[in-house]
C-alpha cells in the first residue's frame, strides 16, 4: 500500500525522476502521483510550499513524513521499504560506498548537463557568446568522460555502481538520459551509450520516462558535445 | 582502531570538516590525517589524484575502500561504525526522514556561502560590481533565514534537525560557522547564534576545528548580510 505516499513531480526533472525511478523499483508505483507545470508555477502554489518551502520538485510525503531533497527521498524508500522491491544499497561495506559515492556524485554531472541546458534555454540568444557556450561544453565533455572512465573499469554489462541496479543508477541515469534527450552524441561515450542501452528499457525507468519526452523527437542542442 | 582510514583534508574546507566532525564522533580519532594546502595545488598532486580522480578534498580511504563525497562518507562512517560513538542517523524513520533531508539540503547553504566568497576572493576589485555582490548577498540571506525558520520551529536548545547532535548537523554547522568567521552578523538570526553557541564547543567540532582559524581574528566580509 503506497497511497498515502504523494509525490509532486515536473516531466523532465532529473532529480524527480530519481525518486520515481526509487518508487518502481520498491513496488509501490500505487503512489499518489501529483504532476506539476513548472512553466505554470505550480512548483511555487500553496499546496506545494506548505510541503516545501523551497517550491520545488521533487516534493515527497509519506503520511507525516516529508522528504524533498531527491536523493533523501531514495535513501528513506530504501530504508523504509528494505525488505521488499530491488535492494538499492547493498550491505556489503565495500559495494555500499560505492554506491554511496556515486550516488552523491551524480550532483556533479546534474549541475553540469543542466548549466549547458539553462544556458541555451535561459540566456537570450543575443546575450549568449560562442566563447561561453565552448566552455560549458568542454566542462560537460570533461564531467561525461569522468563517468566513461567508470563505467570502463567496471567492465561490459556493467551498471554504474556495480553488477546490479541500485541507487546509484537512479540518482545518475536521469541525467544521462537528458544528454540523450538533448542530442548528446554517444559514440564518443562507448560505455555510456551501451549503459544507456542498459538501462532505458528497464521497467522502472519506462514506467516513470518523462511523458513530454514520448512523443516528440529528440532534440539537437547538445550534438557538438 | 581507526589508523587503516586516511583523510585528505584542507583547512577551512566545509566538505572536509563534515566528514572530520563524523569521524571524531564515531571515535575514530585516531585516523590517519593527512593536510593538504589548496594553496599548493596538493589536492591535484598524484598521490590524491590516485584515490580521487577530481582532484578534491575530502579524500578518504578505509582500507580498500574509497569514498570522496562528504555526504556519502559521514554514511559510510555511520553504516560501517554503527555501534560506537553517536549514532548519526536514527532508527526512528520520521526523526530519520528529517536527517536525511536536513543533510542533503545543505548544499543549498554550501553553494550560496562558497558563491559570495567566492565572489570575494577570486573576483579582482575592479571586476566586482555592487549589483552583483548584492544579488549573492541577497540569495545567502534568503538561504540563511530558510535555516533560521527551521530552527525557530523546532524551539529554543534544537539541534538542526531535532533534539539531538547528528548527520545534519556535522553536514551544515561547518558552512553556518564559515559564515561566523566571515563576520556574519549573528544578531539578525537569532536561532542561529544560539545554534552556533550550542555546537561550538562541541568536542568533535573543537578537535576539528579548522587550524587557520584559530590564531587569526574572524574576518568582516560578511558582516554586511
Amino acid at each position: 500500500m503506497a497511497s498515502d505516499i504523494i509525490l509532486y513531480w515536473g516531466s523532465g526533472s532529473g532529480p524527480c525522476w530519481r525518486a520515481m525511478i526509487c518508487l518502481e523499483e520498491k513496488g509501490l508505483s500505487d503512489y499518489t502521483s501529483k504532476y506539476i507545470s513548472f512553466d505554470n508555477k505550480e512548483n511555487k502554489s500553496d499546496e506545494v510550499l506548505k510541503i516545501n518551502p523551497r517550491g520545488q520538485a521533487p516534493t515527497f510525503k509519506h503520511g507525516d513524513v516529508i522528504v524533498n531533497e531527491s536523493i533523501a527521498i531514495c535513501l528513506y524508500l530504501e530504508n523504509t521499504f528494505k525488505s521488499q522491491g530491488t535492494k538499492l544499497v547493498p550491505d556489503d561495506p565495500g559495494q555500499q560506498a560505492l554506491v554511496l559515492q556515486r550516488a552523491v556524485e551524480s550532483h556533479n554531472l546534474h549541475e553540469t548537463v543542466y548549466d549547458v541546458l539553462l544556458y541555451f534555454f535561459s540566456t537570450k540568444p543575443e546575450d549568449r557568446t560562442e566563447a561561453m557556450l565552448e566552455e560549458k561544453r568542454k566542462a560537460c565533455h570533461k564531467e561525461l568522460q569522468m563517468w566513461e572512465g567508470y563505467l570502463a573499469k567496471l567492465g561490459d554489462g556493467s551498471y554504474i555502481a556495480g553488477k546490479n541496479f541500485n541507487l546509484a543508477d537512479a540518482c545518475t541515469f536521469p541525467f544521462i538520459a537528458t544528454l540523450v534527450r538533448m542530442g548528446f552524441n554517444m559514440s564518443r561515450y562507448p560505455h555510456l551509450a551501451k549503459y544507456y542501452d542498459l538501462v532505458k528499457d528497464r521497467p522502472s525507468v519506462k514506467a516513470s520516462w518523462p511523458p513530454l519526452w514520448k512523443d516528440t523527437p529528440n532534440k539537437d542542442f547538445l550534438k557538438v558535445i
